[in-house]
């Protein structure tokens, strides 16, 4: 269930859910990267603190853009992935890799 | 002169220019309100406030996304516009619409 809070306007509720620095990296590395686990996210490039990781992927799963599936037991540790939602963020993840090349000297690889 | 702090991402470093709450909304207002003052911003659904707001618009114009250009003097006061890198920006906006309206329940016109 969506609470809309600052307007209906769908941009708005777009950067809402992932308007910050950190969430749509996460989408990025599950997207392109492969990348499943919890470790996989903290040994990106950008250094995610564990607080902030733990944090987005709670939000990223309440707004229904991944979902977790245990993959082991004692300790119990999960897998996440794009739910059909979060794989639709796709065109949106591509579009700033084209502007991000195009305008940002020094950028390059994903 | 742009400086990269985090990667080389493209992802990462569009997140660092644009990746909050309010700066592409500044960018919307523009681009699909035509939208051009400060108190026009300030009108928004959203509510901005006048700090965030000017905080916003300095980033904007330090990234080249946005231009002033003085419409009255005494005091002075100016119109912001996009640049050419900053109309760019309008398939990534437009790529939110798209997934905000197929994908959060309640949001409509922008």
């Amino acid at each position: 269930m969506t609470q809309l809070k600052r307007s209906t306007c769908p941009i708005t509720n777009v950067l809402d859910l992932v308007g910050d620095k950190w969430s749509l990296l996460i989408v990025r590395d599950i997207l392109i990267h492969d990348k499943h686990r919890y470790g996989d996210f903290l040994a990106a490039d950008e250094h995610i603190t564990t607080n902030i990781l733990a944090d987005r992927l709670k939000r990223l799963e309440a707004a229904g853009i991944i979902a977790k599936t245990p993959y082991q037991n004692n300790p119990i540790r999960y897998e996440y992935d794009l739910t059909d939602k979060g794989h639709d963020l796709e065109p949106l993840v591509r579009e700033m890799v084209r502007w991000g090349l195009k305008h940002i000297p020094g950028t390059g690889k994903v």
